[in-house]
Order: structure tokens, then sequence, then C-alpha cells
């Protein structure tokens, strides 16, 4: 994919615990492992719960001291000798009375909590015969079966008993579980590789956005250096539309509550609303969280013709939703986002036609942003048994039908996802894979025949009757700053020449070259060229780290001998030492390389 | 100006009432000449109030029907009887008594109204003496002095009794007076060409923005030919930003209430806020009316030296204010709009010399849009006497004598506005007079000490130590939807080339130069200049006309004999028939027009 150090997918596969029987095992019993070291070597440590989760598993424990580094050590060296010990693990049933006197026996207060809850028969698991937990398995069936070197104990951190903040204050122990030592080496390496691409943490090292308490939660606001991602990607893709017959248009933030009525959005969505601007709906505003009810009053204000069809109404519109807090987290969850939109409005002879072409632009677009390696599509259809949608079941059978003869059509790699449609309509998703492996959903389209019919939108067919639209909503970034904090991370930073935010650096050997280097970033900046001359003095060798770590796509530099010749030394991230060129000639190639957005 | 055909602002000076004692006495005589009048005509008439207004007069009957036009020829016509009888106007002076007896013999209940309202002395004026009125004058000395051809009735209106939906509902008649019947024709011309140019007219007939009921008042949606207009003028002042060293940001549209507290608009400007979102001012979030504490959140993101000043941040950021919506209309007055915007922060030595650019950039802004033939500056500083500033004395002297400062450095052509000052800082106002030599408020300059205190902001200067930057804030356009409002009105709807939403309709003669139509298209699109073909097959008389109506400024008529020449037929709004001309030329020439912002 885009960042080549990360370019072949890894043939070690790394699945989740839900994905597979063994490692559900493994990663349950690798938690008693864990606890019985812990009262071995913190006899005063009581045990609490002890589930497998996503790739490992943790245990929570009351113990009056938090664990230290030191500590977890010796509990993974202690979990290592119980493994070469090779203890069974044995199931029994008991009666609840039993399962009473037993604990009571322990003196462990938590367990008896937990046993009220439980069901009988009530299964115990036994580790050896020195160490057992209220517990319905499955397990291994000895600690034989555990890798002493496929695990790691990963953090410490605290967590309340049964969630609740009034109680107890718990030490929850994470750690990591694998079938092989070569899966958790993998796994360790795509940590890394994860924390070093985290989004949040490049977009601040290269300061591309920033939050800010007195904003609020997931609000982004965009630096110089951000703001030229966000308007570079929005450009490419408005030239795109152009070309494709698209017509931007731009509409308020803003709507009566009246709007969101029609539309439906206030009776099924009104919770992931901002809340009401005033005190009665009749006169309330809320915040739009969509831009369709707006594309459609512009479609509604002049009687439209077969002749006007199709009529795509484009906006990169930006859009709120009431995210909880706690769900926010970089640019991947946002309270505040811009939806590069726009809605189609097409005869039922065009929709087959003009959804084609859709997903066309979607494909042109992930190939643009090198992200259409590995895609899948979701054909995203309403679950029948859930009652949170509108229409009738005519349309929704009319438009999820056409989405799958474009799938089809196209012979596109495809799923489906029952329930993940949106309140007025089925949707074809794409799900890209990053250099990771996560899966991300990008660009959407989606068939709407409910939206037409509630606005009762209409047009004058060819014979002069009144006849209903098809509406298409369509985006193929999905949100500007989603996309922004997945190629963050998918480039690790290293944007592409085009995209990125500053393109060129100049390092005039001494301040002697200054003046030269300044003529040469003027030469450059009046072809479009983003540039900067670096003015910190600094000796050769820290400017050049220095364009490193801004993961500056070109730096040229510029000594004595360059100013004579009219000419740079140029290295690229691309292609490494290109010696020294003249400036005409690197000029030209920089511009045209940008132009066709490619490497230089 | 803009417009060739009001180009000469006219000799005639119109004033206001309020600029001239005498339109002040001849348009009250009138309003009692009117009264008077409507009685001998309509007895059962009975009269409450009638003030001069800014340009005319009014006053509100009582009366069963509803005037009609044919009445108020027959109310003129016995006006000008009036006028010619020189009736004298006899000022009198009587106790409280006397006028309730007086009105008592009348039979007129609103009088008394009035009556218990007014102070003694009270005065009437007598018109002749058969007809008088509860008035304080001043009034004329005999309706001699009034021109019987310098005046009109305009309509008529219904309006509540002390404007109180429960009360009478009173019939309204309008009317405007002058000195001289040159006066009356030059008002009349300005009214017609006023109603010629309404943008709200102009909007709907080119399609380029509309209201939705659905959405609100005073929140307009943009069709795909007026966000032409929004982006050929956003982009226009962006390339002037970005040459000028200005850097784009983006952020929220929304924040917490907590941000709005540190900046004093919550404090100073809650009423021109739309309501909070939320329960609680702790957690509540509001619309921004403003972009300055976002984009001094940007600033205070990292620390800065005073090497990265001036920071010059700018945003086209789309604000809302709560305005009562009985003052909305059009684009001239709404409740969301987009402000050119851009924040400086300066060292206090930087202070004059960007303040001066940031006036140059203005100017530049006004001469490309050619409003720069009439303008005022407006110091808008504080009135001292008032209570509605923040930020301590000594701040707003040195912010005034900046502006003013600069203002006398470039011999600028300005007044003072007492109290015109933005709650934290003075302004300079540039005051754009129309073709129909109204005033607008366009482009704004701002110096404020005031935020950067109350944000704490710092930044680095050479000696180590910690300083205060100054803010200017400034917007060239003000706000993009009252220029586009402004802009309508100056050119009539003629936009010049280069932001004519359509530039070229080429009209083919036959369905058969039809292809080579689409060909010719293609090769101006190319070249990015707008062109549309015109395929409604009509005669070629009413394809000129209609692209006439749709003041596109440029034609060409594409026949047999075009197309065997490789040629176009071009006539131009601006210079008529240009005869046939080779297709390469007029591309080129074409673009090159639109690149230099010249007419073709």
């Amino acid at each position: 994919m885009a960042d080549s150090s990360a370019s072949a997918a890894s043939p070690v596969s790394l699945p989740r615990t839900s994905e597979s029987e063994t490692l559900k095992r493994i990663r349950h019993t690798f938690s008693h492992v864990m606890a019985m070291a812990v009262q071995r070597l913190f006899p005063k440590a009581q045990v609490t719960i002890g589930p497998w989760i996503d790739y490992g598993f943790y245990y929570d424990f009351d113990h009056p001291e938090p664990f230290t580094e030191q500590d977890l050590k010796a509990i993974k060296k202690e979990m290592i000798k119980i493994i070469k010990q090779g203890l069974p693990l044995v199931r029994e049933e008991v009666s609840r009375e039993e399962a009473k006197r037993r604990i009571e026996a322990l003196g462990e207060p938590y367990k008896l909590e937990i046993l009220a809850d439980l069901q009988e028969p009530i299964t115990l698991y036994h580790l050896g015969d020195k160490w057992w937990d209220l517990c319905a398995g499955p397990h291994v069936e000895t600690t034989k079966d555990l890798h002493p070197k496929a695990f790691d104990l990963e953090s410490v951190a605290g967590a309340y008993w049964r969630g609740d903040s009034q109680r107890a204050q718990l030490q929850r122990i994470y750690g990591t579980a694998w079938e092989t030592p070569e899966q958790l080496a993998e796994y360790k390496r795509r940590r890394q590789e994860a924390k070093r691409r985290d989004h949040r943490k490049l977009g601040k090292e290269l300061g591309l956005f920033l939050f800010a308490d007195e904003v609020g939660p997931g609000l982004p606001l965009w630096t110089p250096k951000g703001t030229i991602l966000r308007s570079t990607l929005e450009d490419f893709l408005k030239q795109e539309q152009v070309s494709r017959g698209y017509l931007p248009v731009v509409t308020p933030h803003i709507g009566r509550v009246e709007l969101f009525k029609i539309s439906g959005h206030w009776q099924k969505y009104k919770d992931d609303l901002f809340p009401m601007m005033g005190d009665s709906e009749d006169e309330g505003f809320v915040l739009k969280a969509m831009n369709c009810p707006f594309h459609v009053q512009i479609y509604k204000s002049v009687l439209r013709s077969y002749r006007d069809l199709p009529l795509r109404l484009a906006e990169f519109g930006t859009v709120y939703r009431y995210e909880q807090s706690g769900e926010l987290g970089g640019l991947t969850r946002v309270r505040g986002f811009t939806q590069d939109d726009a809605h189609l409005f097409v005869t039922p002879e065009q929709l087959d036609d003009e959804f084609l072409k859709v997903v066309d632009l979607i494909q042109a677009t992930l190939k643009a942003l090198k992200l259409d390696n590995a895609f899948r599509a979701r054909l995203s259809f309403r679950d029948p048994d859930l009652d949170k949608y509108i229409g009738d079941d005519a349309a929704w059978t009319k438009a999820e039908n056409a989405i799958r003869r474009a799938v089809e059509t196209l012979g596109m790699d495809h799923f489906e996802g029952i329930g993940e449609a949106a309140f007025y309509g089925p949707k074809l998703d794409f799900i890209v894979t990053d250099a990771l492996e996560r899966e991300w959903q990008l660009g959407t389209v989606q068939v709407d025949y409910n939206l037409p019919q509630r606005f009762e939108l209409e047009y004058v067919a060819e014979d002069g009757s009144r006849q209903r639209p098809v509406m298409i909503h369509r985006a193929p970034f999905g949100s500007l700053e989603r996309l922004i904090g997945i190629l963050i991370e998918e480039y690790a930073g290293d944007f592409p020449l085009w995209l990125a935010p500053v393109q060129v650096r100049l390092l005039p050997v001494t301040s002697e070259q200054l003046g030269y280097s300044n003529q040469v970033a003027d030469q450059l900046r009046s072809q479009g060229v983003r540039v900067e001359v670096d003015t910190s003095g600094d000796r050769l060798g820290k400017m050049i780290r220095n364009a490193e770590k801004a993961k500056i796509p070109v730096m040229a530099v510029i000594g004595a001998k360059e100013v004579a010749a009219n000419s740079l030394s140029v290295r690229t991230r691309a292609s490494g030492e290109l010696g020294t060129l003249p400036v005409a000639g690197v000029v030209q190639r920089l511009s045209d390389a940008i132009a066709q957005r490619q490497d230089f």
C-alpha cells in the first residue's frame, strides 16, 4: 500500500479471539494462569473477573498498591513457571451451596457477589489442585497447551468493581496471548507501527490540527498545514466532479426543526443531533447532521423537467452529530465533520447508469489516494426485523435491487451487511483495509425512494405528466476528517508529493545563499509549488535531519556551487539523491509531478 | 460606476428629511394637506397620526374600506386644489381642557388618546380655517410654499393603531414630496431603477439563491449559479491573500459557551447569538457569531516566537447571528453569512505597517470589484459615555490612535463614527456609495488589544522575554452574502465577464450545428470558460433575446458559414457585434480577458 515500510501484508495472520475457537481457550486460560500467579506472589490480592478480549485477556484484582513494571515482570516469570508445570484445567459442577461454602473458605467476598448472579449449575475451573475460580470455560486441557513465549503482559490500569465509580478501585492487568511466538512478534510489530503512525500523535508533531478544551471535544481546528491537506483533497474531488457534471451548491448549517420532521431525521435520528436551539419545536433550529434536506430545497425551488435530469448537486457540507464524548478520539470519530456530499436527482430510467458512474468516481478517488488495492464493497441493507426505517417495502426492495445490480454488473468483491442501511435507504459502502490490516469505511452510495416521496419531489416527464425522481446520496471520501485521519496513518505522515503541506524545502548551506534561495522559492511558488526556505542558520546535517523529521518530500541543498551554476542539489524521499540539476528543469518537473499526482 | 446605464451620479441631490430643514417642513405640511383632502372626500375618515419619513410622509386613517388606486388619484387632485388655494398654516397654543373640548366637538376619539400622551402647552396647527390637527410642527407658512408638481401618493398599506395588532386596523397612505419637480422625477427614476436592480427580484430571475420556509428566515441557500459567484469571489480573494502571506485555516461552527465567556461575547453579545444548545452553560454549545476566538486557539496551540509574526490566519468562516426575523430582507441582512475573515497576530512594532497593508488589500479588492470610485472611510470609535465595551482606556486609546495614524498616512477621505466600534476595539470601516447613491458598509479593519489580553496570548521576543501580540481583525468583503446582494444591484445583474455564472452562450442556428457547437463548448470548458449551448431549437431571434434576458455577457452565433470556416459570430454585452472570428482566437482572448478580469 502507500507506505513501503509496511507494503506487503504480513503472511502471519492475527485473528481476533471471536474468530478462533483455539484462541478463545488459550486467552481465557492465560487469564486464569495470570490470576494464579498474582495470588502466589501477592497473597493479599483478591481476584474478581478475567475475560478474554480481542487480542488477549485481562484480570481485575483487588490489591492495595498498584502493580509496578517490576511486579509485571515477576508475574510473567511466575506464569511461565506455571505453564511449564503442565497443570491440568478441570471443570467441576457444584451446587450453589457448595460453591458458597468453598468461597467462604477462601475468604473472597467478590466471588460471592459474582455467584449471586449465576444460574445453576455453577461451574468451577481448577488449575492444578491449589487454585480454582468460578468460570463457565472453555479452557485448554493443560497449561502445556500454552506457549510460554507467545504471551506478554502489556499494562496496568485502574478499573472500578462492576464499572461503578462508587465501589472499590481495582487493578486491571492487560495481557496479549497467541498460539505461536511468531504471531506475538507480528502483533508487537503492528502495535509499534500503529503507535508510530497514530494520527493523533503525527497530527500534533506535523502541526496539522488541534483540539481545544474551550471549543469542545470532537471539534477539530485545522492549522494552515492541515488546511492545505483539506483543500488539496477538496480541489481534487471538485475537479473530478465538475468534469462529471456535478454542480456545487452552498447551504446553511442550521435549519428549522420542521425541515427535519419532513425528512424524518427528527423522528429517527434526534438523539444524534445537537440539542435544539430555542424553546419550541415550532420555532426551534437544529444544526444539520445531513445535507440532503437542504439540497432537496434547491431541487424544489423551481419546477424541474426531465431535460434537467440528472441534476447532481454537490457540497462540501460540514455537519454536526452529537456523539458521546467518550466515543471521541482524534479524527476518526468527531462531532463536526465535512462530508464530500452530493445528491443526484434522477429519473427511474437513469438510476442504474448514474449509480455505475458514481461507483466509477469512487474507484477513481480511491485510486488517486492509493487506497484501491484492498477494498471490499458492503451491501448495507436494512434488517427487516427492526423498526428503525422509514418508507414502504416496495421502495426498499427497488433500492436494494438497484445496488445489487450495480455490484453484479461490475463484478465487485462484496458482502452483505444486514442492518447497516441508513434509516431512509440501503447503501453501498466501500470498506478499505489499511497498511495494518485494519478496516475503515470510506466512500458510500445510497439509493433513496423515500425522501423524494416525503418532500413530494416532481419533474415534468417527456409526456407532460408529473413524475417522481429517485435520489442517490453519495460521498467518495465519506468524511474529510476521517479520511485525513486514515491517510495520516496509511502514509505514516509521509504524504505523497501532491498532498504534502510543504512540498519542497530549500537548504542554503550558508547565509550567503539565502538571497538566491529566496529567488528560487519565488520561482517555485509562482508555479504553485509549496516551498519553504530553511532560515535557521543550522549546519547542513541538522537542516537535512529537520526536513526529514518534518516529512518534506523534496529537499534542495544550495551551496556556492549551486548558485554559480543556477542549479539545485536535489534529494527526494521517493528517489534519494538526484544530484545537481538546473533550476528551471526542477521547477518544471516538480510542477508536472504535482499536477499528475506522481512522485519526484 | 459599474453599470453604464446609471454611470453618472445625477446632479440632482435627493436629501433625506433629516438632512434638510426645508424638506422637514414641506413633508410634514404635505401630510396635513393629505389628511385634509381625505376628510373632504371621505367625511367618515378619522385622522390619527401623520409624520414625515425619509423621503416623504404618511398618514394613518380609520376608514371602513381600504382606499383604492382611484381614491388616491382623487385625493391627489384634491391636495393640488388645497395647495393652489394657498391656505395658511397657523400654530395655536391651547390648554389641555380647550384641546379636549375641541376634539370632542369634532368627534375624533383617536385624537383624545393622542392628547393624553402630550405635555402642555398643547399645540394645534390650523390649515385654513376649517381644518386643524394636534401637532408640534414645524410647517411651511402657506400651502403656496408647496409645489403642486413635486409630490405624489405612492401606496396604501394596513397599519394597526399604535402598532398593536389587537387594536383597530388603519389605512396608511404613503406619499413622497420634494422642493422641485426635478427632484421628484429623479426620485422616481431612482425608485424605478432600484426596483429593476432589486437583488431579491434579480436573484430569483437569474436563479442565484433562494430562501425556504422550512429552512428558516435569513438563511439563504445558494444554487449552482449563485455558488459560482461565491466561489469566484472567494478564489479571487484567496489568491490575493496567499500572495500577501495569509494562511488559510478551518474552524468549527460551534464552540462551548466557555470560549465565548473568555472572549467576552457571551456577556456583551449574547442577545445576538442563536440560543444555546444544551441545558447548562458549563456544557452548552453556541453557534459562532465570530471567528476570532477560534483563530486565537490556533495561535495558542504552540508557543510562538517573534520570528513567526506577523501570523495572518484567514478563513471564509460562516457565522450565525440571531437577527430579529422582521429585520431580514434578501441578502443584505441575514442570519447566516460567510465572513472573509482574517486575524493578524503582530508585534506592537509591526502594527502600523500591517495595518497599512490591510488597507491596501481592501483598496485592491474594491478596485477589482469596481467599487473604488466612491467610498469613504469611517473611523468607528467607541462612545466613551456608553458601557458596552470591554478593555481598559489605554488599550482603546492606543488602538484608536493606530487607526487615525493609518488614515492620515494614506490621506484617505474619512469621518468619525462615535459609538460605531466593536465591543472589543475600534474599527476602520469602508463605506461604499452605490449607483443609486445608497451607502453600504463593506470592508472593515479592527485593532484589538483586548482579546490578546483576555486569552493571555504571548510570543517570545528577540530578547527571550514573553510579550503580548496585538490582533488585527479584517474582512475586505465584510460578508459574502451582503457583498453579492450589493453587487447584484450595482451591476443590475450584468456581472462582469470574470464573475458571470455563465460567461458564454453558443447559439446554433439549426440542429445541424449542434455537434459543432458542443465541440466548441468543450474547447472553451477545457480553458476554464463557463459556457452553455442553447439546445432549445428556438429561432435565432428568440435565442438572442433569451441570452440577453439571462444577462450572459458573450453570445456566439453558429450557422453553416461559421462551421465551414471554423469560426464564431460573436456579440458581447460590452462591445456589441464583433463579427466572425476564428474559434481558437476567441478561446484565447476570452480566457485572457477572464484571467485579467477585463471585458470582452
